[in-house]
Formats: C-alpha cells, structure tokens, sequence
C-alpha cells in the first residue's frame, strides 16, 4: 500500500449520511453528509444518493480516483461481510438482502466493502483512539441501541452470523421488561436512551426532561440525579461484568451520547467491575472513554479496507 | 509432523490425575492415574509424582521417546500459557507461579505445554469430538463449577490475562446470593453443583439425596424433580442468551455432570435461548451434548501440542 492512498468511509445511520475521505494517519481530508428521511422512499433513492454523492465529493475536492484504496461503508444493522450484503436494517425500511458491495462496485469500479456501523466504531477507536495497541478490547456504543465490538486476539470478531457484540441484549435479570428484540430483561431496556429519558422524566416529573439536563444536575449535585446515574451505571457495570468474565478483554472503551455523563458513571462502572467481576480479569481491565466521537466510523473504514487491501 | 507421533496427556484435577497417550487419530494407547490427595503436602510431591509417573508410563508401555511430540498439562486453575507458568489452583493449596513448563523441561527433556483443564475439554471436543469442524463455539462444563471454553475463528480464545470462558460468573441477576469470586448473583451459585444439591435437598426433605436420583425421579414422571430441572435449565439459558448474544457462536456444547439429564435440561435450554436471543444467533446456534466424556483433556492435551508443533 502507498502512503498517499485514501479510502473514502461512508457512515450511514437512521438520521444522517456522513462521507470522510480518510488518509493513512487517520485525517478526514473532505467530508460531506446527506439527511437519511430525505431518501427513505425507496432503498434505490437512498443507494442512488450514495452514489452521487461519492462522485461529488470526488469531483470537488479534485480528487485523483487513482488515489483511492476503496470504500468502506457503515451500516446500522445486519450486515453480511464477506459476501458484501445488507441483510437488514431495522430503522430503514426495505432493506432485505440488498448486495450493496457488488451495486456499489459495478457503478463506481472501486473495492468496496460493507460492514456493522457499530464493527467500524470498533475499528477506528482501535486503529485511531483508545484502542491503539490493545489486543483485546471490547467497545461499546451506548445510544438508542446498545452494542459493541470486539476486538479478540488482534482481530475484530464477527461471530459466525455477523452479530457478534449484541451487549444491549444480554439479559441483566432471569424476569425484567420485554424487549423488541422477542426477550426480556435485556440490558438495553434499562440503560438505552428510552428507557433512561422514560425514567427521567418520571423521577423529575418532567416528561421533556434531556438527559443532558439530568447531567448538568448531577453536576450541580441534586441528589435525585446523581442516584439516576448511579443506578445506570451499576446497571451498565453489571452487564460489563459478564463481558469481563467471559472475554477477559485488557480495555473496555465505552462511547455514545450516554457517556457524556462520564464524570457520573465511569467510576460507579469500575467500581461494579471491581466488586463483582473475578479478580484477576477485573484487575487488568481498563475502562475508558472513546476519543474518536462521530468520527470513529469514518476512522474505521480506513482500517476496514486497508486491512482487506493487506490481505489481497 | 509424522503420524506416528504421540502425545502424553496429563489432566490434572482436584480427585484425579490422569495420563494417556494419545495418538493423532485421538487413540488413547495406554493410560494410568494417580489420587490428586496423597500428593497435596507439598507441590513438589505433586510434581515429582507427575515427574515418576511419565516415566513409567513409558517404561511400562515400553514407549519410544522419540515417538513423543510433547506433553500436554491441563489444570484446574490460571495458567499462563505463553510463559508455562501455573499461576493458581483454587482446590489444590500451595500452587502460586509455579513455572512447571521448565521444571518438567528440564528433567524430562521433552516439550511441556501448560493449559487450563476447561481450555483443554474445549480443544479436545473441538478436534475430535461434537465440536469437529465447527469456526465458532463454546464447550461448557457443567460440575462444582461452571466453566467454559471459546472457540472463536477457528482458534482457542484465551483472553489478555488466560482467564476468558468464565461462565460461571457471568451474572444472572442484578441482586442474588453471594459467590466465593466476591461478587454476587453468579450462574454458578444458581446451577454449579453445590446449591443443586442443596436445592434438591430442600426439595425432597433428603439431605442426601443425589442429583442422579433428581434425574431417575424426573425419568418416572415425578413433578417435583421436573420442576426442578426445568428451572436450573431456564437458569443456564438465560447464561447462555447472554453467551449467544455477545459471542454469536455456531454451535455450543454441552458438558460434565449436569448435563447426564440431558433428556429433561436441553430441551429447556434451546427453548430459553429461542425464546430470549436474538433471533438471528438464536436460529444458528445449535445445542448439543459433549462427546467425549473425561477423555475430552487428554484429547485436548493432543490438539494443544501439535498446534504448537505446527506453529514451531
């Protein structure tokens, strides 16, 4: 690979579009971004929009396509890697088996290669932010959705379906509330942002309550919002336990709109890990902020198709 | 590698040592044991019990050293694989960083390889047993404790420290009965062998009562002993949901005592797991019995040494 070869990363998610062409030190030299409501119609509205939009962002920023290592592209839902296929995305309707990398690449004639958004969040905070040199790590996203990926014995894992790191689906409780996934008790249901801004709402009588409100209070030290982020935090904490137990990973690096309230939650997370989980992997787990922020997909598509291209 | 190579397994347990030596189409040729207890004084009663016993083996067997690829330790606590050290035995006293890999080098001149007992089950039902060509799975061993081993892309996964596969501890509850690791809410307190027999205990007004007579009274229909079952296999789905979910593997199997009431656990389990996994993992991943019984270490003890072998 040469120095000056770019990949251009594509992260779509339920809201925006975001387009980054990435360099090899992980900069984001131009970027672009379209509003996803605007092409939900039809999947081939929204696969024509890609499209355009690659050859704009090419054609202004007078970029040399010969330049160009490929395309990696993020997708919020599942996503089968090796054959280049959409297989579903929840919050985007009529996407069933749609084999974008093989549309994409007839179209455009560059290498292009899909994967989970959630997988390239991973990649990038490991090629770019706090996962530089860990060779196991877990990196969760807390959001709407709760996920992760990870990163076992210097390779992300995908499991055998692609649907390795479901973290929002392990199950905190035997009983507890249902889950739009068919079950129950799901670590999502307490700590995604619904259920949190449900709770907030009811403990501050507030139904517009925004969570970033509850942290500002918690700042200023109300009672009642710093026990709100306790209790998530324990509950986050004891989700991260069976992880701990389980894949013994040196760093959890943890990320989305739910971290924000860090000063809040990190140490009450530790805190769980050290109390419950066993001694020896709570010891050697760090647990850590992501650094990379919106950018971690578009960092992580660098490194998806660098390594493919490594692997050729 | 020559297919006349052997390997000398050795599983040691807390009541057992056994040796066998194993042959590469997973043929025990010739086996001894000793009684774990007459050597607990001191680990180097221990060792040079280990020590004698290979000789004899040999000798009596009239074995060829130069047939013999290596030896294959398995035991029952943390080892450190890289470095050949025996960290900690929770059931056998004495043991802290014990570099037994060069110890046992130096006298027997052989090549020594150190792995956890459950790592060792999972590479010997993985290489000849229910797990034969299977990328991504987990062995569980279902006993006193309750442990796993992970199989992920077609390689053992160890985890930073050697601890990963920790099922047992992997929580089933926010709240729930204190564990011996220091945490709470354990599988292993809910369905590890201990508060079984205490339940069983409970539950039949028989404080001697044994799980095999829980088994036969479930086999004759008896509505207590179903019961009974059916909640400890409700308890390991619900482990194994969170397993399924974070780890997405093909298949996972199914071991150690428990699991002998099979006809009245697993049909439990893969219901737990349909009805409370996602439903991708949960259609893929399929539950079933280990095969190999307590053959399955020193299998593995071969499969450990000839990959390293083959790594050399």
């Amino acid at each position: 690979m040469r120095s000056n070869q770019f990949v251009l990363g594509i992260d779509v998610g339920a809201t925006n579009i975001k387009f980054g062409l990435v360099d090899s030190s992980g900069k984001i030299t131009a970027t672009s971004h379209l509003v996803t409501r605007d092409f939900l119609s039809h999947k081939t509205k929204l696969i024509n929009a890609l499209l355009d939009e690659c050859a704009i962002l090419f054609k202004k920023n007078r970029f040399n396509i010969n330049n160009l290592l490929g395309v990696g592209v993020g997708l919020p839902g599942l996503v089968d890697v090796t054959r280049g296929i959409v297989r579903f995305l929840p919050n985007i309707p009529g996407w069933k088996d749609v084999p974008l990398k093989k549309i994409m690449e007839e179209k455009l004639r560059i290498p292009i290669f899909l994967d989970n958004d959630v997988n390239l969040i991973t990649l990038g905070e490991w090629k770019f932010g706090a996962g530089r040199g860990i060779p196991n790590m877990v990196c969760v996203a807390l959001g709407t959705g709760v996920g992760s990926g990870l990163i076992l014995d210097n390779k992300l894992y995908r499991g055998e379906g692609f649907t390795a790191g479901e973290l929002g689906h392990v199950p905190l409780n035997e009983k507890g509330p249902k889950c739009n996934c068919g079950g129950w008790a799901c670590l999502e249901q307490y700590v995604g942002n619904k259920p949190l801004q449900k709770k907030a709402a009811g403990l501050f009588k507030d139904n517009r309550i925004q969570l970033e409100e509850v942290d500002r209070l918690a700042e200023q030290g109300n009672p009642k919002a710093l026990k709100f982020w306790h209790q998530i935090a324990e509950q986050i904490g004891c989700g991260l336990v069976s992880v701990v137990n389980l894949l013994n990973p040196r760093r959890i690096i943890i990320g989305g709109g739910v971290s924000n309230a860090y000063r809040h939650i990190f140490p009450v997370i530790r805190e769980t890990i050290r109390k419950r989980a066993m001694s020896v992997p709570a010891r050697m787990v760090e647990v850590v902020r992501a650094q990379l922020g919106n950018k971690a997909g578009l960092l992580g598509a660098y490194a998806l198709v660098n390594d493919a291209a490594c692997e050729r």
